[in-house]
């Protein structure tokens, strides 16, 4: 059995399988002796490596041996150690020029034109929450719909989505948390997947249905309307309108049609969780190379997660088009920096526990194999969590790693298709905006096989390469846009994913 | 018309309507006019009050006049600031005794008895996820068994409730947040209200469940199960999963049959939300009447919501039954004078734009009315979020106002009773415990009829003395405590309202 080596200047190789110590591993050519026991995809020393010298994965150091390492040993927590984190940023010194595939022969999908112009890939009605008050009559007014069957009389219609949460009260009303979830309503309000929106309050909320409306410069009309339990005189009063407001939107959101519309108006948001040793070369590696085609393509990239790029975001500074781009992103680092430090905790020890079951060690190897599914393209702008994206090309949307938060702002942010690369095996979608699985390893394929739309895995064993299995995603992400299922929708997934990020205080 | 004078001291009074600039009022036998509009529940002067002096109402300093008030002004915002927080804590300094009820007149309920030999007044099935990548496989879990009407078969089993939240990963494992979720999931696991219990994982998360039955000393069995979703292979096979395990707790939990139990294993939970300037003298007041009743009977009352007793905690460190209790009381304030610092948040800044709509003003004079509702028994104990409840009397356990995170936290403390009032209108129910709604006023009492349980208005109106209300309350807690339904349970709320208290940051 050989070893798999990422980068010919690394000192680690990953094992393909568990192996016991005394194992011999093919290291270019030659035997090399396991002198500890390894597991699967975990790495392993292919030199002596000195304490205090980098670990090098990726070609870059992705942390310091803590002990003298031997050639064959297992290299994890128990020998090695982030080290200390001061990158040299170097705004804008790397910026490539987009290959623009030429006009003529740009992909297109089959999408909904809305009236404001956005294209959207799904046509849900939604139920919008502004508190945890509402909630249950939110989704009791969806399940009226689910179980009376009228619904079959508007095919065209995806669902009728209710967007819970667990706040909206309990908060400053003068604070960025309160700012954050006003900017994630807002941008599921505008969604170009509803054809329709209803939103709901109780009415004594801190998240006041009509200061929504008014910071957020919207109107009530037929395709978006407003309630609170309150007013309306309580739980079964409030359900009853909710369900006759939704009833009269029906025949006009069923109206909507498919058409022709350009590639270059998919806002693809990338995202993984449960990320395992693999992910970075494999399924990160190639939904980076669909990334890429995107932007060839004239469309929007957005890239997320940033406790997961924390001590690579120097390679992506250097993408940054202009310096202004570049200090926003060394900004949300310097702000991570500090609500981690308020809040107590590291932000260099990301890698969850699966994450270390899975053989990363720190958190500039989780970010250098993260990095790997934005793609290479040029950095074109930094947003906030939930800001509305205006840009074409990779963007950086600032948000925590946890799936559901990140993807609820990439998609408040107006993403609409996602993909999630996973290694462990991931259990989310995210209605209305259909999520692609792409799996690391064809084990974790097999295994769950019905949850997952792309195996990745086949990389390693030299199937396919990264270029290749990055087309198969691109025409996926075009089909499924166009209105195929994904794994997560066959599933259901979806109803129980919003999860808007809650910054600061509950009070 | 004459005014609300709570306290003889007081130099406000309360508006019971809504009056223009010019009304007469009665004021002690002679005629006040009305200087400005005054809206209904809102604050009057009785007398001219210099700007610097105190606003007084229940007989205490709600606040400071930041103007020259009038007589018959309106006392708010605009002319009032909350001022310093200087409180003198006194500890143990009036100790009230119990006046116990002799034991052969103590009431009682009936209830279920555990193996453990705790008390549950439902008899629920649960499913807990440990993260939110496993909620849509217990909700699919739950609506199975809600659809397919194999419950109609079990009719002593209430129900099987899927317990879902929005944390559990994104989050260190080893800080206050960590914790405080591992107490919270803990509390439910072990709530005497289920007679069986689901756990599920996602397998990878943080929260996993492995560490939560090792560091909780829980072991599975008949009764208590658990699995993982990437464990399991996929979203298919775990649901089934779940089914199957379900399916075979149900004839255990349908053997379950109520009997007589003492009142004195009451664990009553006290909470308010969407407040009036009714609430304290009405709903709040009433409902400490029957706290204090339940104490006489020998039973556990958990009062909580940290932020709403600042600026009036000094009067509980006075009742606490011993320094320690009372120096945890103020550990616990200091805790949340840096945690709402850190977060930029101003702890004496809490009534919600409907508190204020409603006539409050200060956090002060929110406090006081808001103590009201714990009675004015000894303090036994001071317990963090979720930390089991081991006393019998009154009790505090910490947590926000914020209703759904403030009862979740009391259920976990092992609260088998919760009664709410509201001034404005709840919409909350909180499987698997049952929810009491006490109206703060007849006129939300009517509005929303069907949401409420008890009206307290009629103590304003003369109908009926606090203590009688009381009476009413306590005798309601039994009725409901031993299976009656109470409003909220009518209307199926408690499916969406379980949230623990996310502490920190997201990562
Ligand atoms: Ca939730
Ligand atoms: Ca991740
Ligand atoms: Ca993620
Ligand atoms: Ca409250
Ligand atoms: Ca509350």
């Amino acid at each position: 059995m050989d070893l798999i080596h990422i980068h010919r200047a690394d000192n680690v190789a990953l094992s393909r399988a568990q192996l016991p110590a005394g194992s011999l591993v093919n290291w270019r050519g030659e035997l090399l002796e396991l002198v500890t026991d390894v597991p699967a995809m975990h790495k392993v020393a292919v030199c002596p490596i000195a304490r205090g010298e980098a670990v090098l994965k990726y070609g870059q150091a992705i942390g310091f041996a803590s002990a003298d390492i031997a050639a064959g040993e297992h290299v994890h927590e128990h020998n090695m150690t982030a080290g200390a984190h001061r990158p040299d940023y170097a705004f804008c010194s790397k910026v490539p020029a987009i290959d623009y595939i030429e006009t003529s022969a740009r992909a297109s999908f089959q999408g909904y034109r809305r009236a404001n112009g956005r294209a959207g890939t799904r046509n849900f009605l939604a139920i919008v929450s502004t508190v945890n008050c509402s909630v249950t009559v939110s989704r009791a007014i969806a399940a009226h719909f689910a179980n009376s069957g009228v619904l079959r009389d508007f095919p065209n219609v995806d669902g009728i989505v209710a967007l819970g949460h667990d706040s909206g009260c309990g908060m400053s009303t003068c604070d960025e948390g309160y700012r954050t979830l006003m900017r994630t309503l807002h941008g599921y309000i505008g969604h170009p997947n509803f054809a329709g929106v209803l939103l709901i309050g109780l009415g004594c909320e801190a998240m006041q249905v009509n200061s929504l409306l008014r910071d957020c410069g919207l109107e009530t009309g037929p395709l978006f309307q407003a309630l609170t339990i309150q007013g309306s005189g309580g739980t079964r009063a409030a359900v009853q309108a909710g369900v006759d407001k939704l009833t009269e939107m029906l025949p006009s959101a069923n109206a909507c049609q498919r058409e022709a519309i350009p590639a270059s108006e998919l806002t693809l948001a990338v995202q993984c969780g449960g990320s395992d040793a693999y992910s970075g070369m494999t399924a990160n590696s190639a939904l980076g190379a669909a990334a890429d085609l995107l932007v060839r393509h004239g469309g929007t990239v957005i890239y997320s997660e940033t406790p997961e790029i924390y001590g690579a975001e120097h390679l992506l500074t250097r993408r940054a088009v202009a310096p202004e781009v570049a200090q926003k992103l060394v900004d949300r680092i310097r702000w991570w920096e500090h609500y981690t430090e308020i809040n107590g905790v590291a932000l260099n020890n990301n890698p969850s526990p699966g994450n270390k079951a899975g053989g990363l060690t720190t958190i500039a190897e989780k970010s250098l194999g993260a990095q790997a599914k934005g793609g290479t393209s040029a950095l074109q702008d930094v947003y906030l969590y939930a800001e509305q994206v205006r840009s074409k090309g990779l963007v950086f949307m600032d948000s925590p790693g946890f799936d559901p938060v990140s993807v609820t702002g990439q998609i408040a942010s107006g993403a609409n298709v996602v993909c999630f690369t996973t290694g462990r095996g991931s259990a989310f979608g995210s209605k209305p905006v259909p999520c692609i699985k792409l799996a690391s390893n064809s084990a974790l394929f097999r295994r769950m096989r019905e949850d997952m739309d792309i195996d990745c895995g086949g990389i390693v064993d030299g199937d396919y390469s990264v270029d290749e299995c990055g087309e198969m995603i691109f025409q996926r992400i075009l089909a499924i846009a166009s209105g195929e299922k994904s794994a997560s929708e066959r599933l259901d997934y979806g109803d129980n994913e919003f999860a808007p990020w809650r910054i600061g205080a509950v009070i």
